[in-house]
């Protein structure tokens, strides 16, 4: 990632600064004058710059549907200083402005007391959708579905449906794409706005729908939701319920959500975390804790058999105590080579790339990888175990360096073949790939790459 | 990840194992039946499968346009392939089809001389294009443009654009948003197609435009592009040259890809690898031996330095030689203590969460997380140490455990710290943060771990 240096980014700069200046100075008609020909994303994020005492006073002199808009781009806490401070009829106009899937993402991160004041002020209909939108577990297709789309008969014509989406058209999410039901609301087929315009005005919805459209169940992984827009390049996709009823949309930009939060997990997990729904910089001291620590104990512990393996070899160390300092060369290139085949392939696995199946391929891809980066490391490290290391360690010749070059090349060669295999190991037997990678990695080769060096010092050095 | 188990994606594997069969047993026309109820990436696909020499007889039975967008879906190898069997004729048709941004992506992967051959056919004007499109760099915004867009003028009335549109649409990529420009191109603003269809026939064009877009400019980073887009939920974005003419538009389903190729290129760079830009499953024994050779030689030199710490202290180590069992596990849990908070850092950089002005509280945060995590660790270590290790190790007695516990305290504090101000660090100097991830960090805190531990050691004991 670069510094946006973009002429537009300036802007968007200057008018921010502008703003909360104004606003400090308390020349609101000012600030108000700039801020209505502001995006909704930045006048979010404006928001968190204003003194806490005017952010109220500003939140009400936007236009109501720029405020709606505003408020779902805005943080949760900054979301919940503001219903906390407005009135109930304020609440309402909010809601009633904001899409459906927005409102529960809002609600789900506000405390009880919170969602209860809001459900208290919103009309019936709108409450009933909200609680059942809220009733989907997390991660779940129907957990960040929108239930404002588009729906046609298959019986209208083009002119019909142009009709009807012109009489209900602006609440809904998008029109870019509409859903044929039956009477029973079972998804029949969909329609895109530009086929609808493309068609002459007496053609019937019937016979220019898509048939047999791709669609999700509400209680399917929010992933597999991201796994079809991937892979069949969608903007929108139908979700419905176990008898085939259509009962909401999942939009693109949800999903480009989903995407980096998924991924985000993977990191995470790759680098020893336990993964959260929250972000880093929303976490607490405590939970950033949590997430960390039994992964570091985990593999403290686990560093024990390491640690016993170099004390069963301390006779070897106190007969050559030259050999201790390529230990941590050793374990370090073990890691290393290691953790890269671990994460290309868990990066492999998670955009579809590659399967259990192709374990053999990947094996033998790998271990030519290894054979010729393991040759051009022992010989690499042959010339600096003599030339450098012998600089400033005693007892080194070149018996030494070249057991200690042979157990560079067995280390790395090791490494990257259990390297490759775990992660699709794992994925087979229904473990997260993630898991496998660098510090899980790490700590089986370095006691593989210990057992190598001491197994080939036994070989060649005479105890 | 986990594996798909839906109804829809066993209706897609049925058909696709149908279709093989058929064409196995010569049976085209009830594979082509099947064929034409299928997604055109679906089809893509299964060509993978299909025996090499029947190929060619099954997309040429494919409808023109299905062959066409199932071809922009194709591997690179498969278009090969095909490009260089089939008719002049045929290519031309393919390339009418296909979209301007699906032909340059095609040809940037095809030898010259398929270029050439594809080149000479096309009609000047489509020629022209594309040689203009290949000539933006790799990564740039025009590289993924499209130049086939709907244009308005301000002067039109609502009804004149739509039949421009119903006109001119078919062979855009998107007809969802429409771009105004005045008669030297310069870009004046956008139009949704919900806008449009809402809006009375006669209302003018510069009435109801979204005037000042967000743009970007051929030259600006794609991921420039993803950040617009993720930050302001964009469908699509127009593209302007130096002078502010349009000249394209990137669409969202080019910037999802955009996204997981940054964020591979990301996950490759913190487990020590050169970004490349074929995929793993793509890349030759070679291509990934160089990827990641440089990485493996310089942490490999760089751990010298620990090897040299080592060699220093070997007195120390000849006098206590059990400390030697303890330095596996200090080194590791360095390692994955500073590699979780870089990679927790680099990873909130990326998604644009902090900034190189929160390094004082995040150092703070992680200090904190550091302290608990360190006091925790260190507790276990003592008793680990006192009644695990003790077992296998001589000379193991209660000073050695509180040595070992205060080296670990001091490390995981250490290394956290350490891992968290680096990415921000690189990132302020105009490196990529990524950069300071798990190996280069590991190699750092292992030094410094080491220097601890045998500063403590030598503080407590008797030499």
């Amino acid at each position: 990632m670069e510094i946006l240096e973009n002429i537009t980014e300036n802007i968007i700069e200057l008018k921010t600064e502008d703003v909360i200046e104004l606003v400090c100075a308390d020349h609101y008609v000012d600030a108000r004058k700039i801020l209505v020909t502001m995006n909704e994303a930045d006048i979010a994020l404006l928001f968190e710059e204003i003194p806490e005492e005017k952010i109220l006073r500003v939140f009400r002199m936007l236009p109501k549907n720029l405020a709606a808009e505003s408020f779902s781009y805005m943080k949760s806490e900054l979301q919940q200083f503001i219903v906390e401070s407005i009135t109930e009829r304020e609440i309402v106009s909010i809601v009633d402005e904001m899409f459906m899937d927005d409102t529960v993402d809002f609600l789900e991160e506000m405390p009880a007391n919170v969602v209860k004041k809001v459900l208290k002020v919103t009309d019936p209909e709108t409450r009933k959708i909200i609680n059942q939108l809220l009733k989907y577990p997390d991660d779940s297709a129907g957990s960040i579905m929108t239930t404002e789309y588009v729906d046609l008969k298959k019986e209208m014509t083009v002119r019909d449906a142009i009709s009807h989406i012109r009489a209900t058209g602006v609440d809904k999410e998008t029109i870019n794409t509409c859903y044929v039901m039956d009477e029973k609301r079972h998804l029949e087929g969909t329609v895109s706005i530009r086929k609808l315009i493309l068609s002459q005005p007496d053609e019937i919805i019937s016979d220019i729908m898509t048939e047999e459209p791709m669609y999700i169940y509400t209680h399917d992984d929010q992933e597999t939701g991201a796994h079809y827009f991937k892979k069949y390049d969608l903007l929108s996709m139908p979700v419905v319920d176990a008898e085939k009823r259509l009962v909401g949309i999942i939009t693109i930009d949800d999903i480009v959500d989903v995407i980096e939060q998924e991924t985000t997990e993977d990191i995470e997990m790759m680098a020893g975390m336990t993964p959260s729904d929250k972000s880093y910089i929303e976490e607490g001291v405590i939970e950033t804790f949590k997430k960390r620590i039994i992964w570091l104990l985990l593999l403290m512990l686990t560093a024990t058999f390491t640690g016993g393996i170099l004390a069963t070899f301390e006779t070897s160390l106190a007969v050559y105590p030259a050999l201790v300092a390529f230990i941590p060369m050793l374990m370090g290139t073990a890691g290393n080579a290691g953790g890269q085949s671990s994460v290309a392939v868990i990066r492999s696995l998670a955009l579809d790339e590659i399967e259990f199946r192709d374990i053999l391929k990947i094996s033998w891809k790998e271990a030519r990888v290894a054979a010729v980066s393991g040759a051009v490391m022992a010989l690499v490290c042959f010339f600096k175990v003599m030339f450098i290391d012998s600089l400033y360690t005693h007892g080194i010749d070149i018996v030494v360096a070249l057991v200690v070059s042979a157990a560079i090349f067995s280390t790395v060669v090791l490494a990257k073949v259990v390297g490759c295999t775990m992660p699709m190991i794992a994925k087979k037997i229904g473990l997260d790939p993630a898991v496998m990678a660098s510090p899980f990695i790490t700590t089986i080769v370095d006691a593989l790459s210990l057992l190598i060096y001491f197994a080939i010092v036994s070989m060649v050095l005479p105890m």
